[in-house]
């Protein structure tokens, strides 16, 4: 990820420095142009922009912290995956050494780096990103999330446990249509096309009900949706597609109902979900 | 259900017939222009184009088995819930009494019908389809998917797995960076712009890979979905948010890595999931 951040940045003309604990991941970077740097102090020297993206939080410390006093005053924006508590955390040592700190996550893979569709999430210091914010365009579509650090990262896992579900309930409909010999790419189109209308729609709709804490259960209520999953379970079982998925997400219905919002909409999970309204 | 579908031809100036077992119920839609029917011959015996939306194939065979000669020669379209091997089994009921038959799913809530961006889902005669394409075409968008009858039903309750799975992913989610006074709606447009971006490219790329039945890991492998949910994991689990669904998936990822798919990408979830290569 790390080579991919810096070759945004040179295929886009920006001299850049880089270094890497293994030399000889640098090459390819300097055969596009990029002054390869000895030391990680002469490459945060090089710039007032530095990015760090490195395996953890203790990789971190161990390339930054004998480098405090060169990083003062310059702007340090952290691409390295950890949770809020270790960005919070970080922001308190960049804070004690009068670092400009911005949390990053990196909402793509490495080929995607450098595409403007792709999601870039900051939080820290809302000062760093402004000045910052051209440069930060080079890799993707920055978006600042406010000025906890910790929040780009929480936004990372969230939006990748997203995902997960997606794909999984996904494949499990693939599977289950795969058995009667739909391909995979035929029901993608319009799985894609369904996420991207009605469940768009549906999610809209439902997070106003979560910010208000009131889920009307109109024309889709959480009774309706149990007695409907049934028909994938069976159709699923019938055809010996995993229903491990299935059988918990009418679990979390049925416990949901019995928080008694049975007449509510799907949005009402979320009670149970955070455990205010546990049975 | 039936009342939505009746009112949209009633918009469009369809002259349409109503039948309901409870004649209150079609009293909205004679308000609106319906000629309502008396009995189902009479309806039947209105139109070419005959649609049923009732409870259950029960309920469907009562009220369509004593007007099979009435049904002779015109076409059924059946928005009745329920199994491909029912819509399969009803054909053939269709087929003996001389009847064209549609099955077909609507993909969307009654306020959503009439709406030309959602998708209703057919299989069967596809001259049925064809000759009534224009008439369907009021409801929403008509989507043929092929003669087997059985095909919408199995295309419904797979779409709607999806539904509920990244319903159940997002109100994870939602209730992880809610514990950290993130609102609902911020974080919803971002994982809405994310299911519409990152995951679909994901979905149709990981659809050729099980239509190949070849899984390259390239820059998302499952050992390394396995290594980031524990981000997920742990930062709901400080926050109190029940983490039943993200446990399945890692425990689903980390069947897939014991299936031999640690270095394919999370496509390759779906060999354990119709198990074919279950541990």
């Amino acid at each position: 990820m790390g080579s991919a951040l810096a070759a945004a940045f040179l295929d886009r003309g920006h001299p850049t420095t880089v270094w890497n604990r293994s030399p000889e991941k640098a090459k390819a970077l300097a055969e596009r142009g990029a002054h390869v740097a000895a030391t990680p102090e002469e490459a945060v020297a090089a710039a007032e922009l530095v990015i760090a993206c490195v395996l953890d939080y203790d990789a971190l410390h161990t390339v930054v912290d004998p480098v405090a006093a060169r990083l003062a005053g310059r702007t340090l924006v952290n691409a390295t995956s950890g949770s809020p508590e270790q960005a919070r955390e970080f922001e308190g040592w960049a804070d004690a050494h009068d670092v400009a700190y911005l949390d990053g996550a990196v909402m793509t893979t490495p080929p995607g780096v450098g595409n403007p569709d792709m999601m870039f999430l900051y939080s820290g210091s809302e000062q760093a990103f402004e000045t910052y914010r051209g440069a930060l365009e080079v890799l993707g579509d920055p978006l600042y999330l406010g000025a906890d650090p910790g929040v780009a990262s929480l936004y990372d896992a969230a939006l990748l446990g997203v995902m997960w579900s997606t794909f999984t309930g996904w494949l499990h409909g693939t599977a289950l249509v795969g058995a009667d010999g739909v391909a995979a790419t035929d029901f993608t189109e319009l799985a894609n096309r369904w996420l991207g209308g009605a469940v768009h729609s549906f999610l809209t709709r439902y997070a106003g009900q979560v910010d208000e804490g009131r889920y009307p259960g109109d024309d889709a209520t959480v009774d309706v949706q149990i007695a409907t999953i049934d028909h994938l379970i069976h159709a699923a079982a019938d055809r010996g597609v995993d229903n491990a998925l299935p059988e918990l997400l009418k679990a979390t219905m049925e416990r949901t109902r019995d928080a008694g919002h049975g007449g509510d909409s799907y949005a009402s999970v979320i009670e149970v979900m955070r455990g205010s309204s546990r049975v």
